[in-house]
């Protein structure tokens, strides 16, 4: 199963492909979508959209995995994120991909074992999991890597629990 | 000039297409997108947009004129229209439609005169300048079609100020 996992961002989106049979996960490529402020708003939204279906299909991916957003102390940058996310989940659904959405806890719950670590504890596990030497740059591109191995970790204890 | 209004909802989307001269504006349709909360999120997410670009080009508008989301004490619902607003800037981009927001300040002012009126003002104002007998229902159609009136006179005081 190859996993498509997004970090979303009005600015910068990472994104992540890791390939997944269950117990072991293989990095496949990642980097991030920039959209600069010049740009109009609407622009922006619509270049990550259609940049994400632009790499859902040349990478061949089967699901993607989205870092969520809940709460927020600053309401209005929260609401340019969910357009993002809005605007991908519509251009992948055009691509018949399914998307899982995920909270921030759960991907770091899921990565490290704990929904408190930090950004960095959170970085390292996805360095080790997936086998890179360093932590893959820039941020936004681990964790990225980190909601697809969120989306591994995910799938396959379903698969566990519906062969029990 | 055939301007479509949005008024965007998890549950109810409504949506108006206005016929504007510039001085003169005429009601062409109005109705409003339903989504059941048995629906999976991103699938109420991807049929309001996928509808959106159906009547887009059903009527065949030139532009549309939308109701963003600002500040709001629920978030978490706050979050879900701006998920379905970024999704149908979206499907308008990759039919080449001008998508303009508008707070709901500025649509009030534009129709009533005062940002501050209240919703039955506003809809009995949509009622007047589109002549219609009584006020178009449901309520999130005549939110959608005060919101394409919005464009129109934003757009009648643009081409005013440019002719001067």
């Amino acid at each position: 199963m190859r996993i498509l996992g997004i970090d979303p961002g009005y600015a910068k989106t990472g994104w992540g492909v890791v390939e997944s049979t269950g117990q072991l996960n293989r990095p496949v490529s990642f980097g991030v979508i920039n959209t600069m402020p010049t740009m109009a708003d609407n622009d922006r939204i619509h270049f990550i959209a259609k940049s994400i279906g632009e790499i859902a299909l040349a990478q061949q991916v089967t699901v993607c995995s989205m870092e969520d957003i809940f709460f927020t102390k600053n309401v209005s940058s929260a609401i340019n994120v969910a357009k993002v996310i809005g605007a991908a989940i519509h251009q992948l659904s055009l691509q018949s991909i399914e998307v899982k959405l995920f909270s921030p806890m759960a991907i770091k719950s899921a990565v490290t074992g704990y929904g408190g670590a930090d950004k960095k504890q959170v970085q390292e596990m996805v360095r080790l999991l997936l086998g890179f030497q360093t932590i893959p740059k820039p941020d936004h591109s681990a964790d990225a890597l980190a909601a697809a191995l969120c989306y591994a970790v995910f799938n396959a204890t379903q698969s566990r629990m519906n062969s029990v």
